[in-house]
């Protein structure tokens, strides 16, 4: 059975992280989806707890008709050690024979190794406002985002509250050099 | 929504398992099963890596026809820090309203919190085959093992060489104390 | 019995730290105050051990007449986990009932959570002089410094030959992005 | 300023404990007490919380006329690598000239570094009910053990309901090999 | 170029092992001796550093007349995830092309990964007397151990005052589960 | 026996640091190399993994016709606490009596403990080109960088096709802060 993976951080999952889903499913038997840096959260950068994006994406994948039966949604923690990077998804993951990704990192990572993973480029990567930053940022701004993610997502951003978290970690860390965690402290 | 949550190491999946899933699809609207100790895996009271496990589990749930589009199949990492044990649960899954636990440790961790969460005694708890280190043990020992576990499980053991695998572990570590991480050192 | 809690690095403990620890045990029973990032030390961000930090702090409380039988002085660990910050707070640290802290990501992730805590705001709080970085930065430039923190704190960081030691990590990690642990090797 | 350190995994705090620490403070003018292995709690060997710990020694010391001017109650990580657990607790704590232990492993961890600092024996080392573990289990046993402990120990094992905890611990870890973590999941 | 890999932790390295060093070099053009449980010291198990391990090994081979041009002595950390394992070996070590144990269990977690190293079997393997643990316990009852070491490591643990210490790990721990880490703390 | 030791990064070991070995060599019996930042690899900063860098170190002084049992290549890994490195690097590696270092925080580490290991400066120290940064740069722009390496290393980065790796790892992390550690997901 082949089974095609993609991996990010889905902060939050927008509609090209959708397409690349249909896409994998078109061409593969079983899609996962690893969401990275699973253990950051109520940063700038990582928004969203890894149990917050995993319900997201289920949700919009149930939303647009995907069988669930057919997809795995799993979390990732970052490693330091990128050299073991692809046997750490080897032993975290059900088996996969190809990885969507369009980061030549990516592609770096897989032909160091003694790994025979065929690595396939999405066909929708990078359209400008599908982009977890834009989105976050457009948030922050209070311009248009609906629009470029899943109903589910927008819905679930709502319910949590979720665009005031997002401005409050954007004005509280926005000093400071953004990605680096930041911590709740007097200064 | 309601959500019901169960946790185990799934070492391997086994009929119980099954059975309580079906309880809580049967009471909950929603099931998340957690895999714990999913950082272990080719020790023999870990033999299987959490990507292995998720994989038994999804297709047991195929197999007994349960709708996936209702289920979360996700691993948990274990934490020193068994005072923050529910909130490192809440903060790695999606939210949930109940844990099935027939363990008395889960239910003192739980009210031993701010948590408002309950916890229900699963119906076929503990019935004396369908226990993950009675499994094991009767597969070192020759003994019978296909009938405590969905077909799906028996079926990825084989393939996986799984047979193997368990008594290489059984008998690299049998000296030793057991549960502890055992590394293929030379003594 | 009431209990208040203040967060910072406390590099160095200043006035403004030793005014917000007046006002509340002017509001409450007991005191708590919890040196955060305290696994850092010998950067320029954090200069000073866990170890020195506490000392700083006691020592200051006492100069000041305050009764440390209200009082309690602890190291905290960060977490990259922000979704359990609070609860890792309550493992760590006796029963406190209210936070005093101006920011709002404090506000945020006590909101988030199921947390029935308090969050106050400080009275003194972000007087211009009275921060950690500026005292470090006039340190470095032999600007007034004396003035802005306790006489303990101020003849602690002589005895310990603080102002070589905040200079040298100034000097030999300025190139770099600051904040970042810098390491003792040749380039 | 001379300053003595007692260290102990405090599960509780006991009158052996508070005999050394007068003892202590007989002999120098302050006293360092660390709370070890700070990272575990809710298991039967470490029931009680990091927090809870420091709470029940800061209360048996006010009860008993100890001047916390002159204390700091601190905890401490365990490390992996005892060769630098000694610089670790100088890096942690203030200053100390002297460690109150009977422990020839503290002895040898101590004389193997390049440390000046003396190891002197409690006087009331050992006593034989006098000890966490004996204590814990007469609370399982339904024994005598109120008059092991101070008063402010006593009445805080009540208010938490900790002779429930270290029961249910105890019951729910007995089939194990004890010390080791043991993780609230369906076997 | 061919090359040999021996992995142990070497508590103490033996004449068994240098036997084996000296077969891997008559069967490859480089020896790598990978230091197993590099990050344990002071235990009865582990009682060397990392440092010393080393120290004692390459001494060893140079008193053995070994070209040490051909060899490389380096430690490793132990990992909780078995299934990395060998890639987390080739990202810390130099590129080899076989390994030699007579471990099971090092064969199966190379025989299961994509891995196309081979494994031979020592041929001095399991010598009764050449067992770490014999010497260190052989040392504790003070009996014969000298001629199970090479004379570099004899002298080396006479330098390092290593009876002693073995000694005291052995009678501060031996109530314990002796693998464990042992902590200085009072009980 | 006396015993220099050098610290760096080595990405890559360049001709500076092979003539501070020299250097190291003529003035001490014995010789210690240690890579920092062991545990990092694949980023532009640390392209080289561990293993890598001690081959390129080990064949260059092979090359340069240095007696190698006389030498210690070893990693370390990055401590956060860097008031215990010293004795860090105690633990991990053979005695030494002396640092080679033109850096002021070194100087400032040893000094600020209770150690006596003495601070040399490299006579070559720091001159303009050979700098890992401006190389790995160079590699990057297409420039001459050959001369600035021993052939030893030249030739192992080509054939590890390592060129390509630096240019791979420059072009998909130059939007971020650099030294950081970058994850290959997608956006």
């Amino acid at each position: 059975m082949s089974s095609g993976l993609m991996i990010g951080r889905f902060q939050p999952f927008h509609n090209g992280h959708l397409k690349l889903a249909h896409q994998i499913l078109d061409e593969c038997e079983e899609l996962i989806i690893a969401v990275g840096s699973s253990q950051f959260n109520f940063t700038f950068s990582n928004p969203f707890t890894a149990g917050e994006r995993i319900y997201f994406i289920h949700n919009s994948l149930v939303e647009s008709k995907i069988d669930l039966s057919k997809v795995y949604i799993l979390p990732i923690l970052n490693l330091e050690n990128n050299a073991i990077w692809i046997q750490h998804l080897r032993s975290m993951l059900p088996k996969f024979d190809s990885i969507y990704s369009g980061n030549k990192f990516v592609q770096e990572l897989v032909s160091s190794g003694s790994e025979t993973c065929v690595v396939h480029s999405p066909v929708f990567h990078n359209k400008s406002h599908c982009n977890g930053t834009n989105i976050r940022m457009n948030i922050v701004m209070n311009k248009e985002w609906r629009d470029f993610v899943p109903n589910a997502v927008h819905k679930t951003i709502l319910d949590l509250d979720g665009v005031k978290r997002i401005k409050v970690l954007f004005e509280t860390q926005k000093d400071g050099i953004g990605e680096i965690r930041q911590y709740p402290e007097v200064k």
